[in-house]
Order: structure tokens, then sequence, then C-alpha cells
């Protein structure tokens, strides 16, 4: 073939000036769609029948796939399997669909096929049709670039979608959430170091032994660090690709070391080590990893709940509560309390954590659900993870913001509940023992005096070596790490 | 005061026509709005701190919402409270809001404060200035129409974020999620009362005695009409408000009788039965009503799940599968398997189901997370139970349309299959001894024989009396109801 | 057949003297047996099989098996299909397995076939020894009375074990939960009728507007109310049975009227009103009427986990909590700090009402996962629904006794926290305008200053005025209704 | 003090011969217990207040604590705190306790306090008395060997009780799941690498490109395999104890370096790597080690749930189903239709999973509830843990034993349906295109006529050429891996 038999790859602004409708077809037949949309007719019978509630496709599935696509064109050009003035023109569209600039041509819903076929074939057809317009063809007439046997060449939306899936996921992860979680994790620890001040502990919600604010804090801090290695460590399974398996996860029309090809290049592009999946068929037939690293998420959204739980409780008051964490008033609290102020980033993030646990919940059925060689429950999952992962991140952007920097202690209040705490008492049970401990503490909460009047009142210690132990300072340790 | 002393109201068609910022104010201070919405300041502040994820609040909550402002507005205007001319102004803008016309000014995000005071705020701002330009004042001005004083009078976000929340659900199922359910219940029954071909039961996914096709899918319309029972019942408790409370539930800065007046208003506009909550601590400080309506929807979801199942299992093939049943093919289902057709509404609708089951998880968590005077959950759970109504309803239509209208049977591969089963055995049970038709199922299991050969071969009956018994035809009961 | 040809109905003690193994033969073999117990081959089959975990079938299903089994003994014999005397018999064991007196033999596992029939086979085979044990026969030969033949006449596991199901959460809910949470909420209104105390209300944690402590508790007290209104009305779809409908719904082998005549005895022996189910194909291929009344089981953990976590914050102290509430001290609360007490009584309600959520979670799970005519998730419904109502009762129980009770009011604490809050300006609102007020409160806040010295400072009110509108005791409404 | 001063240990059998009631005390009073028991007042109490259910504290919790107890013991002797007599009492008790020796002296209920501190003290008072009795002491006389000074010494429930739980967490997967887990994997790979027929593959339910019986297992094999990676990659967590961090996290009245030197005594103990937990404070307040671990069940129990799905679909049948699969008959599956054989393992493992899946839901929410310096949700945990584990170990075992080792192919009806299957001509796509391929498939289907009839009649390609594409012997790929 001479070189210039084919056509010329040219620069034609993104768009289609074309207005009413366009006829495409498929194997179904023929099908009007929206003249200026690249789509064809697949993505066009879809939008018809499952227009199920305004839950889009999250367009990252889309961003991911072209990746996918992007690397299969040049593994198959590299390979000559595909004319390489095609492949051309499909990398250009597929960089314009990961760039996000194709992102109205994607208009799926999340209830659609199990399989994520409908997004796929969105896909195929978009570019199919882009690269099409690039080399000045008739757009809708499949030629000169197919969208099954060019743009899906060596594909399956078997194989594809759970591999857009894990791209998309780990893109989200490491764009979106990761660094937003780790800014708040950051932001509670320069808190933790900065506040020493004693103060009374609480087990059970009730007075307990003393420790540090700081110490508090840095509890706040190792589990978001933990729940973060966590979802980090989930990213390996996530890593895992299913491309190359194509219908069933034998690979059936895609050629020998195609798997390995594409995830490699797939990593070249991202900049993620991506790597094919040893088992196409687990890969396809489960969507496991995707779970797991839900389950991840999860485990964020437990420790969240938990520190602004605390947050919004240390913060109780003004007058009436707890009160000795002060948080930033953003906004009037009450329509018709005049003046209240109420800790709303920490029930925002409570309800975020709720929502996450609620997904995570149906992403664990879904993914028990799969049959033979295909879970079908591919696009709930994808969902669920990515609204997870960004509502997480965002919210925890929010806190940090809105709620901890701004965060401030009433000392005064931390100092004088420390002083009152009966549980100082527990420093006297090695040297007293247990027993006689315990009947000081309740001589004192039943005659409402202190805890150094009903001690020395007990006779079991005199002043000075009560004021030697129980001293609240020597009690908080000699570290976070108790050791 | 003298009659023409108040302004006028005047027909103003919706939106201002302005551009920029304007300066609106709340207790807080002043911040910048964009100039051509309604909302004020403390919308504004909302938009800032809960940018979170892409939720916004359903707009159903706002049209809810309008009913609660309008009636407030009468109740209030008919005992001499507010004046007249200021509840005809706040009457109209609510009505619009009623409408959906004002939608575009109710911008907030789900995850906000947990009380939903920011949207109440939302909604309080937009009516005061849209009264207040129907009524020809400076917008931002709070008056003569005020967002907290007027607008709000006799309310609480406490007492009325939940009103609003049981009549957007209450509108939710009766305007869009019963009819379709209703509609796709009607759909299978149909279908039950037209197929009466008698075709192997399967119990334990393995082959049983034989029932009618119709008997089968009665089963579907039955489980279907029962849930909508339920969803039903649970209205009941949705009926009744919690207008009137105020802040904590003792009603304070409300006149007495308003929750009962504001109640009765709310029926007589929306012509839904709402009466007042018996009692408001329990309607603000816990959202149980809404907890045992979303477990409605959930037993409509599980219900849904099981009948989508069999829909697909009963169609899987065309020639490797149970195959008796032929569903209407929508859209290609492969993008590598040429000619392949795939239950794809079925999927859709058990994803959706899926999905609700988890947002169902969600909102029993949130229901369980209020403290004292309020469930700050709020949000969550109007969110939840909102878009679970809606995708369920749409899911129904889906498969009612695209799936359900256009089934077919395959008589041959039903009739084929009954031919073939071993259960039809059952049936000598009764004349022969559990035993020995139990050693006849056997032997013609294992010597890969049918039935009759196996039993002719066993002594134990004989030709003809096993024809007369062993006939599926009498084997599939009276009616629907095996009497 | 003359009258003294059958065997003669004996009072033999419950048991089997003897040891070591008996031969039982089923339809696929022989197989040996404890000779001490009343089961046989298809019980043993079982026990081998499905040693898992340690979760035995509840008892309560063979108790309400037992009626089934005498239903259908009497059904049977009225229509002439069983003679007399073997129906006596076998209703003389059955009564014996309703008092809970043959526990011991029905030894299975909760996970185990989906359908119930290896328990219903372990009822049919103890009944069947039973009787022939009461009739002189030789226990294990099936004779006078088989277990399928007879016990198991016009029966199938299918329709029996559902039936079951039903009557056993029915006499659960009766004889145990329903009288035990009704004992929680009659204590707890006692509390809300004796204290009438006026508190400080709070909402987000926050201070809020005054109320009474018994409207505080009123709202508990309406939310179990409301919670058990919510149990009874589910039991409407418990009093469906699916018995008659036999193995797939059509009632094969089981005579006309069948299913109306035992439901009809099932009612007379119980005492509770069983119907028959309307569509057998519903009753037997669902689980739904189980889903809905597993829902108001977790619709009053929802509740109770308020309740108690309210108990336990409001009790939070002693020294640096809330301190409001003063709950029983039960049991030294730590193993190192003496003198310690702690909330443990909601605690363990707390953990109780998690437990259901999840319980309930994976009942729905279930519910969702039958096929065609059977939903063979049957043994962990029944499990899950018997174990949370046990759990429930027992939690309600002893939170009644050890916690409720017992509990006292710091009068001291609760008024001079009322004294202390700023949202008393409240009340001023509707005099001054909100905005006014609002000022105030952030006024005393920031200056740490009484409200009355904000409010007077501010100028926008005298002394007189103030004193007469700021009054606690006039701001907590005319009734627990705030109407 | 003379090294002879101190009571000799002696060789007391376990066991304490005496009837009726001892009197025991702690800081609340005395109370009567039964004399045989080793337990004192603490757990006497408990028994009393939270008699809820029938669900006891897993006994492998007190193992676990049994360890803790003898490694504190060594460490405080090793550091000269605690006399070495008193030391080897402890010791000796702690491994009876560890043996399982004691069991019947651990009776406490799951549903107790929430920091464990009951079962913590039952552990301390059982040591104690046993430890008394083996050196000739008075039982109940708390000398010479006191609960809390010397049995709890440097330790309280709150760093003991979780350091507990992780130890028999991962004894309880090393010791029982992992094995029978892995031995499960190990079944089913060997018939992967045994069943090398090629078959039809399944996706949507619907026929897909063939694949080998042996591709197919390996998935499952696959699935299995990664989710026990993910179990040993949670116990990395687990491995992380608290002891040390005594009450609050802060190591009050513990030793410096002691947090450390009992986590080394309880790695040589127990030969698992257990080191001490780099920030006791996050240790003690929240639960994040364990909800992770759980998750890790649950992706085990989502795993198998595919798995068993897939093989009871695949044995579906016997005439009527897909029956490619021919599982054992372990007992008669009807009460009613003879000779009908059910797969009950695959059921009861399903209803495994759903529970593990509704538990692991019930951890995460506890986990999520935890508040300042305790999560006080850990019983329901712990016995969530160890239960699912528990029955996810047996039934794997069941499963292994009962179902997989014993399944056969029907080899001829699997080659019949690949015979069948239409979509072998997906690897005519390459060749022809994806229309022309579609083409064909739908008019062999329309028509009922095989796929090489449509091929060859629609002109697109030869009879040679056709026989040579169309090989399923060709289409399977060349290893699991597709690549």
């Amino acid at each position: 073939m001479a070189a210039q038999a084919h056509p010329t790859l040219r620069d034609v602004p993104i768009g289609i000036e074309a207005t009413g409708q366009r006829r495409e077809t498929d194997s179904m037949g023929e099908i009007d769609v929206p003249a200026d949309r690249y789509w064809g007719a697949q993505t066009q019978r879809s939008l018809i029948h499952f227009s199920i509630g305004n839950d889009r496709m999250p367009k990252r599935v889309y961003h991911a796939y072209g990746y996918v696509k992007e690397a299969a064109a040049l593994v198959n050009a590299a390979a000559g399997r595909l004319p390489r003035w095609k492949a051309d023109a499909i990398v250009r569209a597929a960089e314009e669909a990961i760039a996000g600039d194709l992102d109205e041509h994607f208009p799926l819903y999340v209830w659609q096929t199990g399989s994520g076929t409908q997004s796929n074939m969105n896909v195929n057809e978009v570019l199919s049709n882009r690269a099409i317009q690039l080399l000045g063809g008739v757009i809708g007439s499949k030629s000169p670039v197919h969208p099954n046997d060019d743009v899906n060449m060596g594909q399956s939306s078997n194989d594809t979608f759970p591999t857009a899936m894990h791209i998309a996921s780990v893109l989200e992860l490491e764009e979106h959430l990761l660094p937003r979680a780790e800014a708040l994790a950051s932001a509670i620890e320069a808190k933790a170091n900065e506040w020493r001040d004693v103060k009374i502990g609480r087990t059970h919600l009730e007075d307990a032994v003393p420790l540090t604010v700081g110490q508090e804090w840095s509890s706040c801090a190792h589990q978001l660090r933990d729940a973060l290695a966590r979802i980090r460590a989930s990213e390996r399974g996530l890593f895992a690709l299913a491309a190359g398996g194509t219908a069933v996860g034998t690979g059936l029309n895609a050629p020998p070391g195609f798997s390995r090809e594409i995830a490699a290049k797939i990593a070249e592009l991202t900049r993620y080590p991506f790597v094919t999946a040893p088992n196409k068929f687990a890969a396809q037939g489960s969507l496991d990893a995707m779970v797991a690293a839900m389950a991840a998420l999860r485990g964020l959204a437990v420790a969240l709940m938990k520190i602004a739980n605390d947050m919004r409780w240390l913060a109780s008051g003004p007058r009436c509560g707890l009160g000795e964490l002060l948080l930033p008033a953003n906004e009037p609290g009450s329509s018709i309390m005049p003046g209240k102020v109420n800790p709303t980033q920490c029930e925002a993030m409570v309800m975020v954590c709720i929502q996450v646990i609620g997904e995570d919940n149906a992403v664990a059925f879904a993914g028990s659900q799969g049959n033979f060689e295909l879970n079908a429950m591919r696009p709930i999952i994808i969902n669920a993870f990515l609204h997870s992962a960004r509502v997480l991140g965002d919210a925890c952007d929010k806190l940090r913001r809105f709620s901890v920097e701004g965060a401030r202690l009433d000392q005064t209040r931390i100092h004088e509940m420390l002083g009152r705490s009966l549980m100082l008492v527990t420093a006297l049970s090695p040297v007293i023992g247990y027993d006689k401990a315990s009947a000081i503490a309740h001589k004192a909460n039943d005659e409402n005096i202190t805890l150094k009047d009903a001690a020395l009142g007990s006779g079991y210690i005199d002043e000075e070596r009560f004021d030697e132990i129980v001293d609240p300072s020597k009690m908080v340790g000699h570290g976070v790490a108790g050791a």
C-alpha cells in the first residue's frame, strides 16, 4: 500500500457542526442520533432503554477507557495489526477522551448492561466517529475507523471494562482522595504536636485517667495514616488488569502477548504500575479487587466517623456540653435559635461516612453476584467506588479547611475538668492497692468531695505522698506509644 | 395601618435581571451572592463550605418545603400574626417553588448540616427575596419580607425539615414509584393470565414437579402487590408531621394550635391525609417513620431482585441455558461476540435493587444516630429515600416496557423439558409410597431412562395406572392458591 | 378394618432406653444413629455433612413444627386419609415437641439445606419413631407410622418449613419480645410522667432551648410504642401460611381444601389468627413476609440505639460529662481504675442493636436470593429473626431492670446548666426579631457573660420584659405534642 | 523476706470440690458464687446483669487472654515487680486457660460491658483463685494472688482486651480458617488441572465463547488464593498489640518498656510475630485492624459465594438445567419428591457467606462507634469475627469433602452444548468483520439452524475456512492467563 493511499490526520476542533438527527447503524439496524454528538447507534439505544434516575456513569470511567483504547491502538499498530494512520487517529481521539474534552459525548446511565458493554461501545463509537472526522471521513459511516473492528480490536467489554474500572479507581485514589485525606491527617498531626495540655481522658464516656490533648489527636492521625496505608495496599489488586482476556478470559481474537503488552503500555501512559492480571478468568468473572479496595475506603470512613464524632462531642456546648474544643463558626446554625453554632462540618463528614459504609455494603453484595465467566454487576460497583472516593476526599478537604485548621482549645475548661476528676485515684492503686483506692474514689463521689479530701480522710495515705503521686502531669506517659 | 400603606403584589416574572454579585447579610456578616439568584447569605455560605461531591439535595425536598411555607403563611395570616399582604406574597413565591419554577435557586448539597437548616434557610431566603421582588422591594434588604421573622414564622428547621421530608417522600411514592410499580405488576399479571402452559417447576435449582407458567408468574405479581401494600402501609408514619414542634419539640415561638392547623393546611394543599405528629419530641429526635418507609422500599427491591433473576435465568441460552423465556433484544449484547443478546434490563434492575438495599442500610445506620432532641442525619436519609424511590420507579418502568411486555415463551422447549423430568414421580408417592417412588426416580436417573420405563421396570405399577397418575396437567392444582 | 386390628396408644415416657447405635434407613441406604435418640437416617446424614460452627436450628422452629404436624394429622384424620389411631399417636408426639420435651432430639445445624428439609425430616423421623414407640412398634422400622407417608402426609418441606418459620416467629414475638419491650416502654413512660424538671434541650449536641425531662423521655417511650406497633403490623404477613402448597405451590398430593383446613387448625391450636396464604407460589418462592418482619425488628433496634445512647451520654461524668442522669452502678467498671462506674447496660443494648441491624442486612440479602419455586435461604433467615427477637427482648428486660428503673436525676446539675444556657434568647426572637436576638447571643458567648447581662447591655430590651419573657418554665410548651 | 517464707506451688488437679455457694467480694461488696467455680464477684455480677440470649464470649478469647496473663506475669517477675513464686502460679493457671482446661469457668455473655472488662475480670478472678489453690491458699480470699494487683498487674481491660482480640483472631485464622480454605483451594485446583474438556463459556448467563472446564475452575481457585492472601495481609494489623497502654493509652501504672516486653513475650509464647502497637491511643480508641481483618473475611465470603453459586447452577438438572456438573448425593433432597438430590452443600455455603457479609456490616458499624479513648463495641466485634472465621472454615471443609472432591463432569452434555453454541461465530469476526459475523449469528438463531449452515448460507465464508477457524479447541487460548 502506498503511503499516500490512506487519509491524512487533520486538526479538526472537537465538535460536530450539525443540527437535527443523524442516521447511525448497528447489527440491530438503523437509529437516529443527535447530529452534533459523536456517539452512535448502541449509545442511542442505551439512552432510550436505560434512562433510570439521573445517575450517569462517572466520567472518570471514560477517561480511563481513553487509556485503554490508546494503549490498544498503539500495541496493535506496533504489531502491524492496525495501520499506523488509523492508530494515530484513534490515539488522538483517545487523548481527547483522557483529557475530558469529550465528556459530553458520554451520556450513559449507571444502570445499564452489567458488563459495561454499552459504555465500551459508547467509547468505541465516539472514538470511531472522532477519528473518522479527524481523517476526513463521513461520521456514522464506520469507515475508515470501525468502532468494533478497529477501536475495539483485540478487546471485549468483558476484559476492558474491568480494566477501565481499575484505572479509574487508581486515578481517583491517587489524584483525588489520597492527597486530601493525607492533608487532613497532616493538619491533625500539626494540632497533636501543638496541643500539649493535659486533659481528662474518657472511656465508656466516663471520666478516666489523664492524657494530653496531643496524645488524643495523635490517635486520630494514626488511625488516618493506617487507613490510608490500607487503601494503598488495596491498590495492588487494582494494578492487575484484565485486558487481553477478551470475551471469557481465553484471549480469543487477541494475539499472543497482547495482555502483557497492553498492560505495559497503560502503565507507561498513566505512570502507575499496572500489570496484566495473572488469571483472566478470575479477573473477569469476579470483582474481588474492587470489593477489597472498597473495603479499604470503608475503613477510612470508619476512622473518620470516630474522629468527626469525637470532634463534635468535645466541642459540645457552649455552656452545657463537654466544651473542650472550639470549632470555627462557619454559618448561623439555626433558623429559630439566634446565635446558635453547630458542628456542621462534622455532621457532613459523619453522613458521608455512613453513605460510604452503605455503598460498601452494596459493593460486597454486588461482588458476590457473579456467574460463570462474568460478574455482571460492574456499573454499580465502579459507580459506588468512585462516588465514595470522591465524597470522602471532598469531605476530608472541607473538614480540614473549615473545622480542623481553625479549631482552638478552651484551656480553662480543660484544666478545670482535669482538676475535678476522681479517676486520678488510679495512680494510687500500685501503692495502696486496687481495693483501697476504689474505696477512696467511691467516698469522694458519694460525698461530693475532692479526691484529695477523700484520700486523706481515708487514712490510707498522707498529704505529701498524695501530692507526689497524684500529679496528672506524671500520669500521661513517656510518649504516644505508652511504652 | 391603612390598607394602602402596604406594598402591592405585582406580576413580576421569575428571574432577577442582574449580573455580577449582590451583597447579602446574615448574623455572621456580609457575603456576596450571584446577583441573578434569589438565595441569600446562608445559602452562599453553605455552597462554600459544603461542596462535597456533586450530590445536591433533591429538588423534591424544595417542592415539599413550598407546601410548608405556603401553609405556614396561610395559618399565620389567618391568625392575624402575619399581615395578609405579606402572606399573599409568600404564598405566591411558595407556589412557584412547588411548581419547580424556582429549582435553580436551590443549589445546596446533600452533605450539609444534619438538621437541614441550610436548605430551610435556602427556602426562606429565596421565598423572602422573591416575595420582596413581587412586592417591589429591594432584593437582599430582608424587607418587607424577612426570611426568618416572616417566611420562617412559627417554624424551625428542626420541625419543618422532617415535615418536608415526609411530604416529599409521599409525593415521590404517590406520583412516581407506586404508579410505575403497579404498572409492572399489572403487566406481569397479564402474562400470568395469558400463559397457561404446564412447565417443570424448579426448587434448589433442580427439577421439581410441574406447575403452569401462569402460576409461576402469579407468584411474581403477588410478591409485587404485597410489597406495594407494605409501602402504602408505611405511608401512615409519613403522614404524621413534626411542624409546630419548632426548635426542640415544645413548640416555642409557635402559637397554640399551630401544629394542628399547619398539618391540616398541608393536607388541604397536597390532598394527602397529613396530620400533626402525636409526639413532637419523637418526630424531631428520631427519623423512625423514614427508616420504616425505607424498609418498605427495600422490601420491593428484594422482591424485584428475585423476579429479575428468575427472568434472566429462564431466558438463559439461547442454546445452552434454560431457554424457556424469550426476552426482547433491545441492543447488541457484546462488543466482541457478534449476535449476542443479553438480559440487560434484568441486570439493570438487579443492580438498582442492590443499590436500594445498600442505601437502606445507610438509612438504618443514620436513623440510629440521633442524639437528644435532634437526629442530625436527615439529609442522607431523605436523599437515599428519594433516590431509591426514583430509580426503583424508573427501573420498574423500563423492565415493564422493554422486557416484560415483549417477552414470549419458547413453548417447544418448555414442553420438551417437562417431558424429561423425573420428578413427575412424586405423583406416584401417595399410591406406592415414598420409598418405592424414590427407587424408581433413582433408577431412571442412574440408567438415563425415562421415568415411565423405570416405573414399569420396577414392577410397582402398571402402564395404565402410570399414565393415569403421571399426567402433568393433573399435577398443577386447582388454582394459584394450591387450595 | 376391625377396631382392634390396630395397635394401642400407650403411656410410654419419653426416652429410649438403649445404648450404642441403631440402624436406620432412608432412600440412600442404611446408617447408624445413636440408639437413645429418636431421629433417623436423614437427621444423621445431616449431622455428618453439616456440622458447621455450633449454630443449631433454634428450638422454637421445632416447637412450631409440632403445631404443623399435629394440625396435619388432625386434618388428615378428619378427612379419613389417615387412620385415627395413627393420628392420635402423631398428635401425642407432636404435643411433646410443642412442649419442648423432645428438644434434645432436634440437633441439626442452621447451615443445612436451604429449604429446611433436613429439619422437617428430623421432625418427621422423631415423631414417627416416638409414635411407633407409643404404639408399641419397633423404633426405626418406619411402621406403623412412616415419617414421610404418615407424619409428612399432604406436606412438603417447601410448604411446611416456611409455615413453621411464621409460627415460630409469631410465638417469639408474642411470648418473648413484645412483653419485654412493652415493659421497657412502660418503665420509660413512668419516668417521663415522674420527671417534670425543666432542663436544657440539645440539638446538634449543642445547647438549645429548654424542655422538661419528662418531655425528653416521652420521646423515647413514643419511639418504642411506634416501633412495637410496626412489629405488630408486620405480623399480618406472618399469619399467612404456605401449608398446603406442597412441593412447588400447586398442592400436589395434598387434597382440595387442605391448605385452608390446616391453617384453621393451626390457628385453633396456637390461638393466633393464622390463615392460608393467598398465593402459595409466592409464599414458597419468597420470604418477603419474613424480610418485612425483620425490618420491623430493625426498626425497634434503631429506636433502642438512640435511647441507649442518650441515656449513656446524659449519664456521662461523673465530673467531666453531661451528668444529668445517674444510672445504677451494677458492677465495678474498670480493672485498673478504682471506683469507676460505666453505663454497661446501655453499651450491651447498643451492641445488641448493631447486631440486629447486621442480621437484618443478612436477611434482606438472603430474601433476595430466591430462585423459581423456592427461596433456599430459609435457615439463615429464621435463625437471624429468632436470634434478633431473643436478644432484643432480653436486652430490653435487662435495660429496664438494671438501668431505667433505678435511674435518678441530678437535679442540681440540670438546674445549673439550664441557667447557663444562651439559647433562652430564642424566646426574645418574636419580640425583637431574629437578628437582634442573634447579636445578643453572640455577645454573651464572646464576652462570656450571662444572657441577661448581654441582653440588657444591648439596649434592645429592659430587665422587666426580659424576666417576663426569658422564663424557661414558660418555654416548654403546653404538652408533649407541642400543639 | 526469706525464700522459704512463701507458699509452695503444688500439683492440684483442676476443679474445686465443693457444693453450694461461696462468698466472694469486690469493691461493690459481697456476693455468692457457685462453690465449684473459680470465678469471683465480678463474673457473678455480670452473669446476673447480662444474661442476654445465649451468646457466650467465644472460648478462644479466654485462651488468648491466657497468653496475655502468662506474658504479663513473666515480664513482671523478670523485672522484679512480681514475686517469682506468684508468677509461677499465675503462669501455671494461665497455661491451663490456654489449653482450654478452664473453659467452663468462663461463662460470660457476649453482650456485656463494651470494653470487655467483665471478661478480663473473669480471667483475673479465675487465675487468681486457681493460683491461690495451687499455692494452698483460701479460694476467694484474694490472697496471696490478687486478681487486680497481681494477675492484672501493669494491665487494664482497655489495653488487654484488644490484645486478646488480636491474639484470638490470629489463632482462629491460622489454626482453623486458613488451613481449611487452603485445602478447598487445593481441591479446586486439582479439579482445574484434571478437567481439560472444552466447554461453552457463559456471560450474562448467556452462551458465550468456549473455554476449558479447567480454566473455569482455575478462576475459582485463583479467587480463593487472592482472598486468602488478603486475609494474611490483614494479619499485619492484628500483630500490633495494645498491651502496655493500660487505661487510656498512656501506660499509667505500667513500667517503662512494659509494652514492648509483653508483646515480645506473647510472640515467643504463641510463635506468631506480635509486636507492640506504635500508637496505643489508636490501638485502644479504635478497632480499625479488626474492621480491616473482618473485611478480608468478607472478601473470602464474596468469592466463595460466587463459587458455590456457579457449582449449583452448573449442577442444575438433572434433566432440565445446565447439567454440566454432577455433585455427590449426600442425602435425600425432598420429603415429598422421591429421588430428588439438591446442591445442599452449596446452599449451606451461600448462607454462611451471607451471614459473614451481615456480620461484617455489624463490625464496620461497631467499629465506627468509638468515643474518645475507647471503642466500647469490642465484644460484638470479636464475637462476629471469630464466628465468621469459624463457620467459613467449617463450610470450606464441608464443601471440599462433600461436594468438590466427589464432583464429576457430565462430559456428554458438555460436548453436546458446546456443539450447539452460536457464539463460536466470534472467531470469524477478525476474518470477516463484526457486522457480517453478527448477521450470521442472528440468522442461525432466527432460523434455528447450526452456525455452520448459517455461515455457509451467508456466502461470507467457505466450508474449509469455516472448519479451520471455528474450532473450539483453538479458541481456548494458550493458558489461564489468556496471554
